[in-house]
């Protein structure tokens, strides 16, 4: 059995809300995910959510304020896992491109696994309230800045050759956001394949002598 | 005055529309697609379209059968706009490098300009009824091959060193289909600087020595 069939995306993406607690919460919050996913926010009721968790309509008020809060608990738990999923890569020092190279294989490989997570989370970010839109902002700063910080250190160290920094890291981010659109499982190619590919592409995006 | 002020975003992307006759199919069209864009498909009502055009609940039903068709229409039109942008660069023999340049540089220009639109036409495809998913499937496979075939042709000429085309040429299209997500006017850069940097990073994913 292979690791791809052993962790299928389904288990993969499952994982990312286990620390929603109690179970309750948890399952109205994939119901929303499923439907956000599916009809986008404001094509679905909190009366829809409810439904689909078999539960009743009244049941979701008790674990969200409303259906834009448990919006925000998908959006701010999704950009969390992306950005905790390359922080091992792009902590501390080490050489630029391996960092670089492992952080885009990460990003790639997340946004793979969690393609129904992502694309709520990049699609509707118009949708949050303001103080919650700023708690989302705040980590996707964190994670282009990391990117960017990575080609800099490259460029510093003579492996990279950048004309313009951040519109570079925005289009490294994009190959891997993208995949929220695109992926399925059942796709041509595995996270893994992705991953691979992405990392290799993002390099010659930077590397000198292009 | 700059061509970029001349020909600002707003009219570019209004001229998309202009072959859409008589004028309150249009007007119709054009308010449907603001909607679809900020509420999404299945957020939207055929009462809302008419009202932000003006026009009575059932006048919608004149112009489109359903909420659907007038999707469909927006969808198909991008769709084929954002072929024809490409078409002069893609079509008969020529430098691949240079084709593939010019290429990308089109198709970045267009999702820049159109971001609205493309919005609309990339993220709604569920939505569209499998007749009418078909047509506008069939465009995009003709996209995703003009761009194959480029590469291929580099490859053969010795221009290029891919390692996996197809997923290249996704890759590639990538960079510029995200900007529906991120893009808006008054971003950092123009949709003629994105043009420009879009073409020589995608050169650099193609290009052999990496």
């Amino acid at each position: 059995m292979t690791v791809a069939t052993e962790y299928g995306t389904s288990n993969v993406a499952d994982r990312l809300w286990e620390g929603v607690q109690p179970e309750a919460a948890r399952r109205l919050l994939v119901s929303g995910l499923g439907l956000f996913a599916a009809k986008g926010f404001h094509g679905t009721t909190t009366r829809d959510i409810a439904a689909r968790a078999r539960m009743s309509p009244a049941a979701l008020y008790v674990h969200y304020r409303t259906k834009e809060d448990l919006l925000f608990q998908i959006s701010r738990i999704a950009h969390e896992a992306a950005l905790a999923a390359i922080t091992p890569e792009t902590s501390g020092p080490g050489d630029p491109v391996r960092q670089l190279k492992a952080a885009v294989a990460a990003f790639t490989a997340w946004h793979a696994h969690h393609h129904t997570a992502a694309r709520v989370a990049q699609y509707e970010l118009a949708a949050l309230e303001p103080a919650h839109f700023r708690v989302v902002a705040a980590v996707r700063l964190t994670i282009e800045r990391n990117f960017r910080t990575m080609i800099e250190r490259g460029v510093a160290a003579g492996e990279f050759e950048v004309s313009d920094v951040p519109a570079t890291a925005l289009a490294i981010l994009s190959l891997a956001i993208d995949l929220a659109r695109w992926y399925k499982p059942g796709s041509r190619h595995s996270p893994e394949e992705l991953s691979e590919l992405y990392a290799a592409l993002a390099l010659r995006m930077v590397r000198s002598g292009g």
